[in-house]
């Protein structure tokens, strides 16, 4: 992998020159999408390298055969993931009879550009055919957000050094599949294939859960700028439509195709109508033409930024590192739609089955919450609400009863979709997460009345689940909950995961009080969920007793609680003092080792500090910092941010610049070699926090009063973000030398600026 | 599964009627083998009906790729998997042109007979064919013991109620296919099919492993018992060779073939000599005849059972059920071949990739010791030795060094054939059975040159395994043992198994005290061993000081060792009071409630006890056994045995033997709902051991000296078994009134019974 080959830009993430060995690492890097759908940076035109194919529509889904090599009781016999949709982008381009391929032609000034402030990706280069044709290629292509059906390219191909004639053969071919199939199986059905003039389309269905997309495109033919009427030859294959249209052209000729593409899909549509509308879709597209789409494209874009934009001055690479974050999480998921959620690989690529994890509740919330609507965060919070009935079933599946629900590791339906025990069965602090978003989102918002109306009956389901899991050990007269995973996925089947135990006596006691504020505020909605839920205040009182005797494992010696039972006995050797040979230690060491030694993947004692700061003190920070970050080997990816921000907060700046930078610029220096597979979007919301909690020291105290207390790395020379606190627009400068707060919105606006508290005047900014 | 199809019999096991659900349990249950090849009893004939195909050839195996659902680093890529061989038993069998199919005929009388004592295989039954033919079939069939690389078949058909034509096509299929093949890939090469008159072969070789096979068969005809030449017609396809026979009869005739089959492998000829050695084999066979050979087959069981036999009286189940497990043991292995070992499944299924487990050492030797002559547990010993480069190749991959040796959980070569991260690294305490077996054969032989010439080798290798794998504990001031599966599996990724503490304390131990002995006695060895091994006496006091400092978790509450560290912390609620819709645990419960639960798979304290009895006192073993066998569900096929003959120990013979009646007739009455996939064989051993050790009371104690303490459940009226004692055959024999010890040898024998000195002399016997 040819690393650091993107060029810093403040707005643009450009890749000069062509290497076939970039190309896959590029078709992530450079993905583009809308929230609804998107697709990797595929060349439209044949390419015989090595290339990984993908486009996806957000909430189609296939329910794949587990694959094991053991079987455990209690794996899903399928699971959701993430699916290959049928591709529209396919352009052949031929060149007097001669296939252009960059595989196989001389290729110069080759460019390729992400444009993340107005939304678009191009590409030009010039190529030398094997038959010696010249040419010059410039391509543009998008994913539009106001006709979040839509997508457009522009592909112009001029002559250089022949006459002849240039053949463009675009397509659509739904003969596509997964690469991380289990079984090698083809998941979709095709039901017809529609041609037409200049435009067609195909209706296919997914295999079981039976979604029906129809994928449409339309075409347009230029010379030299000139809309063209040309002769269309069409062929029709099982899964595939192609039309061919000839252009005969003189040397300095510029031939372009305008091709436009859409998906429309059961989620919105009734089977019958799904041909019509994505016809209409491309044709409206077609009728509104590349360059007005374009324009509206902007637009959206310069909206989202508004907002979202963070600036860095001094330091080009952070300042792109961080737009690319921002960028990236906008073009995943926008809030719009309750069905959808934010994938670890958003539509770059296909790893892990499902596309919902506990980040979207631990990292992903704050992003959407300042930078969007509120009802972005909300619309985040009831996909969950969406869901209980099948964190119901998952809980039951593993023996709880009484309708505790245990929310999956990973999903995309409400299906579990991972299969490790210890993840899938262990890993179940992220039950504590889903309360925790309501937790924040309530604090961010004080808008309480999601609880009545929907949180409420997920924190019962999930109280219920804490309560059967814990037990009564008489040998220490306590509650404990054995056998667990934490955050640190480098410890497995551990007992009294501090991070675990804390949040489930957390979650209990949050869920009772709330319960009593529903029943005093909301009578109501109190008496729906009691007894929709057959809850009673007796049945409250036997979880109070575990949340009260709750067992927290403690070292006198060291004063910090242990990350878990027996944590002590492990040779604590720092990580600088481990040889670099030995590094990632998950690429060196078996399982086994990683398991007994003392290295920590990601926060886990540390991620409750972070979660419920308010709840310790500054010293009680510092000293588990000390204890756990020497020994913390940051091998995820949601591990250095949540490290910078603590250490903003106990004013260790070094640190938090250093955590920060192995968080931003994750994906495009492709730290962990692995960009091709996709990039890691919700980690970059993490990357966002570092800025805005972290350097900014943002935080919404539990009496829902905004503090800031900015600091600035030594490197920069100035940052600004803007966050959305209420529906109020508020806007955060800080340089070396000074600390500026715009408040956009019409109200007075009430906060902390370092611990002291300041009024800011509607329209009004004041200096610190 | 219909259960309990099987009749009582002493020396046979009888199916009577013909059931299509019993057939693949029966396959497993008839199973033939002779140690170095065989076959489950699958039908000559055609059938159509559900089936499981297998013939085997022992050391003959297969590298198929891993597959599992999530990778971890240390994984084997490729593993040893036991290979189903070319088949040689089948005869397609046409009734005037109507094919004979067990699935599409009337049956009646049919009955399958699989008799120990002579080691046969019979069925017999009267089918009417769909187009109204009547006949009677009679078949028998064995695996020669004294030519080992040979078997033999009698085919009978006669007619009842037609006249016409009987067409027998014997065939040799080359074209097989394991079941468990991990991605349905074949596994053979087919080099050569050769043709001849009334014989011929096929030459195949394994791909990847390249093992050469020969395969043929020899077919002789009669009719009325005479024999006929009959015009062979032949068919060559790729994979398969078919001769035709067609035989005219009239009703009342009997029609008969008789096939011999061989397999020839490059384990023991040069490739080409395969194919010649094969059909010599199989020509030689039908010039003794079938008869000659039976002859000789019934006389090979007749010895093996001389020394082997169990005799009970007063209970036909219990007999039938010891006699199965022996006759099955000496099937599976016969000990004459250092490069063989005993398969969990035999010959008579595919399940688990490989063949070795730390069965052999820890439940087979005694069996194979006290019942053949002592080579053939130096055998099972040397295959460990010949394996060590492999162990300590092993090792290397989790990252030990200096020439530790970590043995595979399962194997056919020294690879290791498992690939769950909990067992393949963490149940180490195999490393420990290593041990634990030369120390086994050492103290029943008294031969300790086997630990110079080879044994120190493995011991040192082991040893510095256990120095590496603990580590020093600051906590505790002791050394442990973090992330171990012990031998209860219902605990993963457990810290200080006591059973695994013990072992590698007593490893490291038994290995200095070796250590000594050889450098006193054996110089020689000692020089060699410590240059090959690059040991010094400066590196055992290091591993001294771990096992003199070995932390054990010890409860004073209870006055016992603690299974693991935190066991405590859990409910301990006995089985008893376990509802019995919940049972078995490991069909009813996910993974993650089974680990949190108290629950005990098979003996893990209990098994420290059991392997090193002299170290404790009585009562200690009693407070331990009370503690731990009410939570333990024995739902390992070696739990029962462990348990009988720790109950024995202790004077619990009701206990003993509702444990007894566990482990005896596992297979026969199909407790487990699985024999269909094969029989569970070395869990057998522990069978034999449950009466020899436990019910006889025998030890051989440190000292060297021979004990028994024999007792009588009270369901029986005597039991009598035999054992060899350093090449010194004893009789022994108990009844409700009478114990007897009959000393067939020519010297004076002394031995302990009921703590009393007895000697025995020779040829004579003591009524005690």
């Amino acid at each position: 992998m040819n690393k650091n080959y993107i060029e810093p830009n403040e707005w643009s993430i450009i890749e000069n020159g062509f290497d076939a060995e970039n190309v896959e690492a590029s078709e992530s890097l450079f993905s583009i999408g809308n929230g609804a759908l998107g697709q990797r940076a595929n060349f439209e035109e044949d390419y015989s390298g090595k290339t990984f194919q993908g486009s996806y529509i957000g909430g189609i889904y296939y329910p794949d055969k587990t694959r094991v090599g053991w079987w455990k009781n209690g794996y899903p016999e399928y699971f959701a993931k993430v699916l290959n949709a049928p591709n529209w982008i396919g352009i052949h381009v031929v060149i007097n009879g001669n296939k252009l391929d960059l595989n196989t032609c001389k290729i110069s000034n080759f460019q390729r550009e992400l444009n993340m402030k107005e939304g678009w990706l191009s590409r030009s280069f010039n190529a030398e055919l094997p038959s010696s044709e010249k040419i010059a290629v410039s391509a543009k292509r998008f994913i539009s957000i106001k006709y979040n059906e839509v997508g457009a390219i522009e592909y112009n191909v001029k002559a250089i050094n022949f006459s002849g004639e240039i053949e463009f053969s675009p397509y659509i071919d739904a003969g596509v599949m997964n690469e991380d199939a289990n079984y090698d199986e083809f998941f979709w059905e095709i039901l017809e294939v529609v041609e037409g003039e200049n435009s067609g389309c195909i209706l296919s269905k997914t295999l079981k859960t039976e979604f029906h997309v129809s994928t449409a495109m339309e075409i347009s033919l230029a010379k030299n700028n000139k809309e063209v009427l040309v002769a269309q030859k069409t062929k029709v294959e099982e899964k595939k439509i192609t039309y061919s249209y000839k252009i005969d052209i003189n040397e300095g000729d510029v031939a372009t195709i305008f091709k436009f593409g859409s998906y429309t899909s059961s989620l919105n549509y009734k089977n019958e109508d799904l041909n019509s509308a994505a016809l209409s879709n491309v044709q409206n597209a077609k009728e509104l033409g590349f360059n007005a789409l374009l324009e509206s494209q902007i637009k959206s874009w310069d909206e989202i930024w508004s907002t979202a934009d963070i600036v860095i001055e001094g330091d080009v690479k952070a300042q792109q590192g961080i737009r690319f974050n921002i960028f990236q999480l906008n073009q995943t998921y926008m809030g719009t739609d309750a069905r959808l959620n934010i994938g670890p690989k958003g539509f770059t690529g296909e790893k892990y089955g499902g596309s919902t994890y506990w980040d979207t509740e631990a990292y992903c919330i704050p992003f959407y919450m300042a930078t969007k609507d509120q009802e972005v965060a909300k619309n985040l919070l009831k996909y969950r609400y969406n869901q209980l009935d099948k964190a119901i079933e998952n809980a039951e599946k593993l023996g709880f009863t009484n309708g505790a629900a245990l929310y999956p590791m990973v999903t995309m339906n409400g299906e579990e979709c991972h299969n490790e025990w210890e993840i899938t069965f262990e890993e179940i602090h992220r039950n504590g997460a889903m309360i925790y978003g309501i937790y924040n989102y309530v604090n961010y918002t004080q808008d309480f009345s999601y609880v009545p109306e929907y949180g409420l009956e997920v924190m019962i389901a999930v109280a219920r689940f804490w309560y059967q899991r814990a037990n009564y050990s008489a040998a220490k007269d306590k509650y404990v909950i054995l056998g667990v995973t934490g955050p640190n996925e480098y410890e497995n089947n551990i007992n009294n995961n501090y991070y675990t135990n804390y949040l489930a006596k957390w979650c209990i006691e949050y869920t009772v009080e709330c319960l009593n504020k529903v029943k005093h505020d909301y009578t109501n909605d109190f008496d729906r969920v009691m007894s929709k839920t057959n809850l009673t205040f007796e049945e409250t009182y036997k979880w109070l007793n575990v949340s009260d005797n709750m067992y927290f494992p403690y070292s006198e010696e060291h004063q910090v609680y242990l990350q878990q039972d027996g944590f002590l006995d492990k040779e604590l050797i720092p990580v600088e003092d481990l040889d670099a040979s030995q590094r990632p230690i998950n690429q060196k060491w078996s399982w086994d080792r990683i398991l007994r030694s003392c290295y920590i993947k990601q926060a886990d004692t540390l991620q409750g500090m972070f979660l419920f700061e308010d709840k310790f003190k500054k010293e009680e920070i510092e000293r588990h910092f000390d204890f756990y970050e020497p020994i913390t080997v940051h091998e995820s990816s949601l591990s250095p941010c949540v490290h910078s921000i603590l250490a903003a907060s106990i004013d260790r700046m070094p640190k938090a610049y250093e955590m920060y930078l192995r968080t931003s610029r994750l994906d495009l220096d492709d730290y962990n070699h692995e960009v091709h597979e996709g990039c890691h979007i919700t980690s970059m919301a993490g990357t966002w926090m570092a800025v805005v909690q972290g350097f900014g020291g943002m935080r919404v105290w539990e009496d829902g009063i905004l503090s800031f207390n900015p600091q600035i790395p030594k490197e920069w020379k100035s940052y600004a973000f803007t966050i959305n606190f209420r529906g109020n627009i508020i806007k955060v400068y800080k340089s070396q030398t000074e600390c500026k707060f715009l408040n956009e919105s019409e109200k007075e606006i009430k906060m902390y600026v370092n611990d002291t508290e300041i009024l800011i005047p509607p329209k009004k900014s004041i200096i610190v």
